[in-house]
Formats: structure tokens, sequence, C-alpha cells
């Protein structure tokens, strides 16, 4: 059965902490997984969180730290000793997790608690994890791993698994290293159960070629995992040496954020660095207002583009009725050009490479979409002229609808193109975001439309003068 | 070495096969991996792909199928006969790969091929995986599994390993059921490697409660997974009886695959079934118009709205210049509240419960940024004063920096609750998104602006007429 938190349950349960009620208490916890307990802490006081601390085993308890919201848990640690926090957390977390608790408290505490830990070679690895950057493999990887040199037997092998079985969480593989403890290959648990134990690694291992190296960006690494449908995969440092290992879940972690990011810098801001109700009104704020009031400063030259035209606009006010429509639909076409390439490009389905090919399609759907906005628009203005008074609609509908092909067309090429351009300068292409793009195509499908309204009115049709 | 496809190496490869230079060919692919060489045939054209396919073993081959893009993949199966189809392919592919691959199939050749199949009871478990909706835990899962009954001995349990492990590539852990085939928990390897093997099963197995019913959608069972950090999950019945297991590589796909869908419909169109370059011009256009044409028709109530101050634009022309600037800065604004708040939804970091806080934390940044874009469009007018004549610059600017303030806050309070709104009525919150919030925010601003201009010229400062 899968853990929901009620309202109920959490009332009932504070009741109980308030009542000291240990048994309900007890009870309670007692089939909770640690994702469930942390869902349970983020809610409560920190009064009630430590009174729930004393109650779970040291293993649960570390576990159950590691899952909590990031500002919870700094709370939570605030109010303990650096004493308290090593002993009764860090020693119990594995390498990786263990360096990512450490990095989040107060620069002068981490050494204090780094200090206090039991184990002086799990200690000696934290320090080591700390140094790499957290978007490499190096900050994603964990130490924790089972290894053995190739000219072992598969009884050594079976002897160091139950050496370390109980204190690595996730063992799936005995990696298979040289005597210059450089990676050579792996050999699955469910080899070791299938073969006789008196044969040599040497003959059983699959020689590995699928390693990453530690200075390998996180979102690389995701790739690779995704592209072989690897659980876990090595990590090793420029000689090759086995350093440690990354499991898909963290790697999971980092996909579901880099892509918060990306959906985020395509709306038109910062990404957020924490989940949103986390993050304070005045974080949001920062992240937001910065591209905001670029954008606006870009939208400002609307005015400046409008103003050229503003004796024809003084002439015929009716043309100033469709500028919001004309500029949204450049706009809404470019966002969807825009969104497409990013994506793609991020998903590594296209490449800049193929600017050529997607012009071409991109000119043939932008002419089409065109089209079909430029028709409905002409029929929009036409319909609307046998209910209002409108001299001469036959010119404003077939600058609308004109203008429409123009500007979405363009909207679309510039939608398309500029994520391109972006990356092939070596920026990111979420940048080159829905609003931006729109921005853009806003200024310039103003000079395409009110050009085609000067044409049309002074010379094509009619002189309104 | 991780292998990279350039050109150069796909010139020499193709010049190999065109020369029947089989040495070559051979030594060039032995190394590669199944998503590598299926790499390599999506790019290759059918002639070269088949000598390629009878250069590798019937295992790889079939893993390479998987691998390959959905539109070569149906090329290359359309060359092939049912019965090669099911010898070659369907019956090296573990269940889940091939009812994905058959369901890829022409409804009528798929009978066939089922039929053509060695393996009975194999054909048997496609068939009913077929029956799932692809959407749910049971379309995402595979049949292939070591389970046994809580009664056998850890003996037991090994002979079972050894009996399947070939044909199951990864495993990871034995099932555990009882009489009536229900699960009851789980062993994983490591144990089997570290107790004794004279214990019972019953003595040594963690009672897993963790497990997904097969109707379960896929994007729940990817939180549930990432909430537990699973790398595989048992799938059961309504009975509770174990049906097959999902591990984390099918479900991160589900993750990458949903958060593209979720990207498209913030970008106003629908999702796209294939990659962007795999997709037809006709299948774009076709997701991006029909969306494109709705905005467009909502976007034409801002004609309607402006055309009810038709009077007051043609006296204070000036006015029509700053609509895009205050029209777009509510978009803008909104785009970035929405997909704050879709992305928010999308990972669960707020629920609708919360909509209160959500509306009174927005109110707040609203109100912040319209100020500040509202100062910055204040000093735009007063600036521009003093290079043109601009009779009444105070007037103009005013307008303009109220109605900012109005707009922005506004943009802001929809672009935050309307997905929470869908949400409430059980639509997807990403259809709520920028494009739509903006073109509400148009109309809904022209509306704000405008009143605005006519209490500030007629009223409150100075009557133009």
């Amino acid at each position: 059965m899968q853990f929901e938190l009620t309202t109920d349950y959490l009332d009932r349960l504070r009741a109980a902490i308030r009542a000291g009620n240990e048994l309900y208490v007890n009870a309670q916890l007692k089939d909770l997984f640690p994702a469930d307990i942390a869902e349970i802490l983020n809610e409560v006081d920190l009064e009630e969180a430590k009174y729930i601390y004393t109650h779970l085993e040291e293993q649960t308890a570390a576990e159950v730290l590691v899952e909590l919201e990031e500002d919870v848990r700094e709370r939570f640690l605030a109010s303990l000793t650096s004493k308290e926090i090593a002993e009764k957390f860090i020693d119990n977390l594995e390498s990786d997790e263990a360096a990512d608790v450490i990095a989040e408290l107060p620069d002068a505490q981490q050494d204090e608690v780094l200090s206090h830990m039991e184990n002086a070679s799990q200690a000696s690895d934290i320090v080591d994890l700390m140094n790499y950057d957290a978007n490499t493999a190096g900050g994603l990887m964990q130490k924790e791993l089972v290894k053995l040199n190739v000219s072992k037997s598969m009884l050594d092998c079976v002897k160091e698994l139950r050496k370390h079985a109980d204190h690595i969480q996730d063992v799936y593989a005995v990696y298979v290293v040289d005597d210059d403890d450089k990676l050579v290959g792996v050999v699955p648990l469910k080899k070791i159960l299938t073969v006789s134990l008196r044969k040599k690694i040497a003959e059983v291992y699959n020689p590995e070629s699928i390693s990453v190296k530690t200075n390998m960006d996180v979102e690389e690494v995701a790739k690779i995992m995704e592209k072989y449908d690897l659980i876990f995969v090595p990590v090793v440092d420029s000689l090759g040496r086995l350093v440690g290992r990354i499991t898909i879940d963290d790697v999971v972690d980092v996909i579901r954020k880099e892509e918060t990011e990306d959906v985020q810098k395509m709306a038109g801001m910062e990404a957020l660095q924490e989940p949103y109700m986390s993050a304070t009104t005045w974080q949001v704020l920062k992240k937001r207002a910065g591209w905001l009031v670029v954008l606006f400063i870009g939208e400002c030259f609307t005015a400046t583009a409008m103003g050229f035209f503003e004796n024809e606009i003084a002439k015929t006010v009716v043309l100033s009725l469709f500028v919001p429509l004309i500029i949204s639909s450049g706009g809404n076409t470019g966002s969807q050009a825009s969104t497409l390439i990013i994506r793609s490009l991020a998903l590594g389905e296209v490449s800049v490479r193929e600017w050529w090919k997607i012009f071409r399609r991109e000119f043939k759907v932008g002419l089409v979409l065109g089209l079909l906005l430029g028709i409905v628009g002409f029929m929009r203005v036409a319909v609307w002229s046998s209910f209002i008074e409108l001299p001469h609609w036959e010119v404003v509908a077939f600058t609308v609808g004109i203008s429409l092909v123009g500007v979405v067309l363009w909207g679309n090429l510039v939608g398309s193109l500029f994520p391109l351009f972006l990356k092939r300068m070596g920026l990111d292409p979420a940048v080159s975001s829905a609003p931006f793009v729109a921005t853009f195509v806003d200024v310039t499908g103003l000079l395409i439309y009110f050009s085609v309204a000067s044409f049309a009115l002074h010379g094509l049709f009619i002189n309104f003068e």
C-alpha cells in the first residue's frame, strides 16, 4: 500500500506527539519508508520533528534526513551540535549523500562535523567528493563500491561481497581493476550466482567499456546512461583509475532538475534553485525581475516602431485596433517554433548542422500557418465590417491578411533559427525563450504591418488624404 | 571510450559496405553496443542497413532493432516477412520490447508475427502485455522475472536463478509469492550471496510493501520510483498477484517523453508523438495549427476591446503607441507565473489546496514587479518627451505607469491561479500555457489600460476635447 499523507493523519500524529503517546507514534512510524517519514517532517514544527527523530533507528533517521526538503533540513541541523550531526547522521550515510549534506552546512561547521566522524576513511572519502564540481560525474558519484583485482578468483569475489554487503546499500556488480587500479571490467551479481566459484575472475568478467570521467557534465552522464540503458556506471579519473560509481536514481534527480531549469528559462526567467514553495518571495522576485525588465526595455521599441507610423494611425485609427492581433500571432507562432527546436536540441534530436533542413521545413510550415491565419484574419475584418460602419473595409482586410502571412512566417523563422544561432555561439538555447522571440517579433512585426498598411493606403488602393 | 558517430566514420563504413568489405565492416561493428549500431542504422539507407544486419549476431540484431528511431524501424520491418520478424527479432527480445515492436506493426500483420514465434509461452506473454493501455504500469512492465514460493529454501532460490539467468537480462532480485501467487516480498541478490543456503526464504526475505498496480498511470509509477529511489518495482494485478516488473530505465524514457509533452503543450501546441526530425511536416503542422487558430480567435477580442475606445485613440493617437508594451508586459509576467506553477504542480511541489498561499505570494510578487515596470515605463515616457514634442506628457506617463502596475499584477494572478483552476477541474494544467494566459491577459489588459487612460484624460487631469 502506498502511504498518503492526509491532514487528518497529520493532526492525529501531532496530537499524539503533544500528549507524549509513544506507543501511537511508534506504531505509526514502524511501517513507513524514510521518504514517507520525511514527508511528515516537512509539515511539522521543529520540536515535533525532534520528537519523531528520537523514535527512529539511527540508520532510518539518517536516510530520512536526506529526503527532507532543503530548508527543513537546514533548520533541523541548525538545532544540533556538530558532534550530533556527525555521529547520528553523517556516519550512517553513504559518501555521496554525506557530502551533499555537509556541503549545505555553514563553511565553519563543515570541518568540525568531519572531525567528529568515527570512520576516518569515510571522512576522507567525503572530503574527496566535496572537491568535485556538483555538476560533474565526480560530484554525483559515491565512493562505496566493491572492486577486485583481475587476478583473483570468483571465490574471492564472493568473500569480498560478503565483507561489504552490509554497509553498501545497492550492490549490483563487482568491478574488476588491474594492478594500477585501472578499471578493466565488471562482474554482474547474476554471473557470480551462476558460474563455478573455482573460476578466475579473468575468465568470467565482461570487459566493460562504458564508464564516465570524473569531470564529465552530469547532463552528459544522464544521456549516456539513458542511451545504453544503464542502471549504474563506474566513474574513472583521468588515468582511468576507478574512483566511484553513479546509480541511475541520482541521475533521475538530475534530469528532473535540468528540465525544470530549462522550462523556467524558456518562460523568460532565471532558473530557481529551490522548489517553488521553499523559495522565499524575495528569491522568486529576484529570479523574475531581471529578465522582465530586459524584456520590457526590448518591448519599448514597439512604441518607437509605432511612432514612425503615428501619422498613418492618426488618419486611419482602425489600423491600431489590429496591432495586438498581428503581433501576438507572430509571437505565438515564434513561441511554438522556438520551444520545438530548444526541446529537440536538448534531447539531441536535432543538431546545429541541420539548420538548413530546419529552415526549409519551417519556411513551409510558417507559410501555411501564415496563410491560414491570414485567411481567418481577412474574414474577421470582412464579417466585422457587415456589423459596423467600416469605410474601405477591403483595404483593412487586405492589410491584416497580408501582414499576418508575413508576420507569422517571420515569427516562425526567427523562433526556429534563433535557438540554433545561440547554440552555435556556445550559449544556452533555452534562453532564446518564447518571450524573447516574441519581443523581437513584436517590434519587427509592427514594421511589417505598418509597411503593408502604408503601401495599401497610399499606393495600392486609395489615398485617404 | 564513448562511441561518436562522425560523417567521416559513416562515409568509410558505407564505402566498405558498397565494396562488400566484410572484414572491415565486422571489425567496425565488433566492439559497438546495440545503441551505437542503431545510431549508424538511423543514418544509412535500407540496403546498407540490411547488409549490416546480416553481419550481426541474432541477439544483438534484436537489441539494435529496439534502439532504432521509430520510422527507421518501421521501414526496415516492412521489408521483412512476418516469419523473419518473428524468428530473427521477436523471439530474441524481452516481452515488453517485443510487445512494443509488434504494436507498431500493421494490425493484420500482428497476429501473423505472433503465430510464427517459436516460444508459445513468450507469445502468450506478449499478447497479454498488448492488452494493457500503453500509459499504465501494465503497458510498461515486462513479464520476465524470477519468482519463488515463500515455502522454498534459499538453495531453491539459487537453482531457480541459475535456470533463468541466461534469458533474463537484468536480474536484481527474486520475488517471493504465496500459494495464490500473491506478492509477499523480495529477496535482493545481495542477500542470496550473503546468507546460508540452508535457510528458508521465509526467514530471509524483505516483506516488500512497494509495488504498483497494472492500471496505475506511468507518471504515477515514475513518481513512486523516484520518491523511494527504486531501481525496479514489481507490478501486481487487482488481486495482488505478481504479474510483472518495471525497471527504471523504462521509466526514464517515460519521464523524458512526459516532460517533452508538457513543454510542447506549454508553448500552445499539441504534443508531438515523434521526435521533431522524424515527424513529417504535415504532422508538425497539424499539431500546431489547431491551437494557433484558437489563440488567434481569442486574440481577435483585442480588436473588439480596442474598438470600445476608438474615439479616445482618435483623439490621443499617442495612447495607441504603448499598447504593445502594456499587453506584452502582462503577458510576460503571466507566462513566468503560469510556468512556475505548472512545473511545481508537475513535480508535486505545490497542490491545489495551497491556492490561497499561492495567491497571497503572487499578489505581493505581482505588485512589486508591476511597480518596477511601472516606474521604468513612466521614465520611458518622461525621457521620450524630452526628445519629441509630447503635449501633456505627464498624463501619458501617468497612464502608462499606473496601467503597468495593474496589468502586471493582473497577469501574474491569472498566470498563477489559472493552472490551479484547471487542475481542480481535472484538466491538464500544462494547457493553461503561457500563450493562453497571454491571450486572456492581452484582452483584459487593454480594458485596464484604456480605462485608466479615459479616467486620466477625461476626468483626472484634463479634458482633451
